[in-house]
C-alpha cells in the first residue's frame, strides 16, 4: 500500500510507529521503500518518494511473538494510538487510520478498555455519544450496543440509545457528503416479534426512537426483521442500517465484504478508521495479506477529514 | 410446481387443503391442472396426470383477505396441518411439506403456539428435544433457541440445550445420509468474547457442550465468532452450523439463499419441511412467486422419509 502510492490521490500519509516494524513489513511483503524520519508530521515532506515516519522506537519486532497475543506489542500499539491522538488534537494530523489491532493485546498492554473506541473517547475527553460504524461499499452499518457481553445487551438498550445511534449515523453520513441519508432500523426480536408474539421492544423502544428521529427530519424507517434487513438494504437505495447489537449487524457485513469493510469511530472530535477485519494471526509473515480494506480505510478517513490536498 | 410435475422424481404428492384454494392458485399462476379428489392418501392414484387432493373443504378463499393476516385463514391452515399430522401418524403420509405460513395468523386462528414447530411437537406428543433446521444448499443451520423474545434467550441457553442441539443436528444429518457430519458451533458473545473480555459463556457453556459431543464421536468444533462462522462454513467442507439464537443464524442463511432455503422440523417422529422464506403478502395474487424453495422442501422431505418410490 505504501509502496504503490495508491493513497496519495486522497491523502498525505505519515506513518506513526516503530521503524523496525516497518522494515520487517517490507521484507515480508517483498518491497523496498525509501523512508524519511520526521520528528512530527509538520516536518514531513511529500515532494519526493520517501515515506515519512514518526519513529515511536517503542517495540523491537524480534522481542515479540509473531502471530500471537503479546502484552508488549499491545502496549506499543496503545502508545502509538495515544501519540497519534495527541498529534491530531494538536492539528498535526487530520485523521488516523490504524491497522487491525487485537483488543485483548491492547488490554493486556495496560489499556484496559472494552475496545479501542472507548479508549479514543477517553483520550479525547469525549463524554457524549459515539459508536463504531462499519462501511461496506456504499452501505454503512452501526449497532446500538457493540463490544459488551451478550447478557448485558438488554440492560444497555433503550429508546434513547437507539435514537442517539440513528442521529449519530445521520450526522456522520452527512459529514461524509450524503445530505439526506436513508436509514433502515433493525428489530430486536425474531421476525420483529411477530406482532408481539415474541417480545415487544419493537413497540416500546424502537418505534418511538424512529418516530423521534423522523420528527427531526431524519429519513429513518423500520423496525425491519434483522434476518432480512440487510437483504433489503443491499437491494434498495439505502445509505445505512442501524442494528441493535454487534452480531446482528456484523454477520451480514462480514459475509458481504470481508476484505473490503472499514470501521469508523463515529462521533468523536478526531477521525479514526480501520479495516473491519481482524488481525489474521494465522497468515502473519506469509506475505499474503490483502491491503484492500486498509486502502479503503485511508480513503474514508480522508473523505471524513474533508481537507483537500494542497 | 404441481403443473410441471418436477417433484414426481422424488415423491408421490398428495395435496391436502381446500380445493377452491387450489383452483384460485391455478388461476393466479395461469396453469390448468387435472385434479382427482381422494378421501385419503390411500385412495390417491399416480397412474395418470390428475393431482390427488384430500379436500379439507374448510376455507372459501373469497371470504378471507388476500395478502393479509386472517384468523379464519389461520384456523384453516392449522386444521389442515392437524389432519396431515394424523394422516402421517396413521402411516398414510411419509412426510409433510407445507407452504409458508404466518405464525400470527395461526395463533389468532386458535393454535396458540410460539411457532408451528411447537405445535407439531404437541400434536405428535413429543416431549423430548426438537428444533428447526434451516437448509441452504449443502449447509444446514440450526439454532439452540428460536422463536422466543430476545430478552429470554439467556434464560433458555445452557450447556445441555447446546449439547442437545449438536446431537440433534448430527442425528438428523445422519438420517439424511451424511454418515459423519462436520458441525461448526457458534460463540455467543461478540468476537467469541475476546478471550473473556466480553462475556464468558464460551468457556462456561459452549466449550463443555462441544467437548461432550466430541466424546460421543461427533465432529463438533468451535466456538467460532458468530460474525465469521458462516463465511468459514460456506468456504470449507462443512455440513452444519449450530447458532445460539434465531437471528445469529438467520441473517447469514437468508442473505445467502433467500429463494432456496428450506426449514425442517428436526427431531419429531413425523417429517415436516417448509420453505424458509415468509408468506410474501406483498406479492399475493401477482403470479410472480418463485416455487424454488417449495420444490426443494419436497425434495428434502422425500429424502428424510427415505422410502423409495415404488
Amino acid at each position: 500500500m505504501l509502496a504503490d502510492g495508491v493513497c496519495a490521490q486522497w491523502a498525505r500519509l505519515v506513518v506513526v510507529g516503530d521503524r523496525r516494524v516497518l522494515e520487517l513489513g517490507q521484507q515480508i511483503a517483498g518491497v523496498e521503500l525509501a523512508v524519511q524520519t520526521a520528528a512530527s508530521p509538520l516536518e514531513a515532506r511529500w515532494d519526493n518518494e520517501a515515506v515519512p515516519i514518526v519513529d515511536m522506537n517503542n517495540i523491537d519486532p524480534c522481542e515479540v511473538p509473531q502471530g500471537g497475543v503479546s502484552p508488549k506489542a499491545g502496549r506499543a500499539a496503545g502508545e502509538t494510538l495515544v501519540h497519534m491522538t495527541e498529534l491530531a488534537q494538536a492539528g498535526e494530523l487530520d485523521a488516523i487510520t490504524f491497522a487491525p489491532l487485537h483488543k485483548k493485546a491492547l488490554y493486556s498492554g495496560g489499556f484496559e478498555y472494552v475496545d479501542e473506541h472507548a479508549m479514543f473517547a477517553d483520550l479525547t475527553g469525549w463524554e457524549d455519544y459515539y459508536s463504531e460504524v462499519n462501511v461496506i461499499g456504499d452501505l454503512w452499518a452501526c449497532s446500538v450496543t457493540t463490544h459488551i457481553p451478550f447478557r448485558d445487551i438488554m440492560t444497555q438498550l433503550d429508546e434513547q440509545a437507539i435514537f442517539d445511534t440513528i442521529v449519530l449515523v445521520h450526522e456522520t453520513r452527512q459529514r461524509f457528503g450524503t445530505p439526506d441519508p436513508r436509514i433502515l432500523v433493525s428489530a430486536l426480536n425474531p421476525h420483529a416479534g411477530d406482532e408481539g408474539l415474541h417480545g415487544d421492544e419493537e413497540q416500546t423502544m424502537i418505534e418511538p426512537a424512529i418516530e423521534r428521529a423522523c420528527e427531526l427530519g431524519i429519513r429513518a424507517e423500520g423496525p425491519y426483521p434483522a434476518d432480512t434487513i440487510f437483504r433489503k438494504a443491499f437491494a434498495e437505495d439505502c445509505d445505512a442500517v442501524v442494528s441493535m447489537y454487534h452480531d446482528q449487524g456484523r454477520v451480514a457485513t462480514k459475509l458481504k465484504g470481508f476484505l473490503k469493510g472499514v470501521t469508523i469511530t463515529a462521533g468523536l472530535p478526531v477521525v479514526y478508521t480501520t479495516p473491519a477485519h481482524g488481525t489474521a494471526y494465522d497468515i502473519v509473515g506469509t506475505g499474503t495479506a490483502d491491503t484492500g480494506a486498509l486502502v479503503e480505510a485511508v480513503r474514508l478517513a480522508a473523505r471524513l477529514a474533508r481537507r483537500p490536498i494542497t
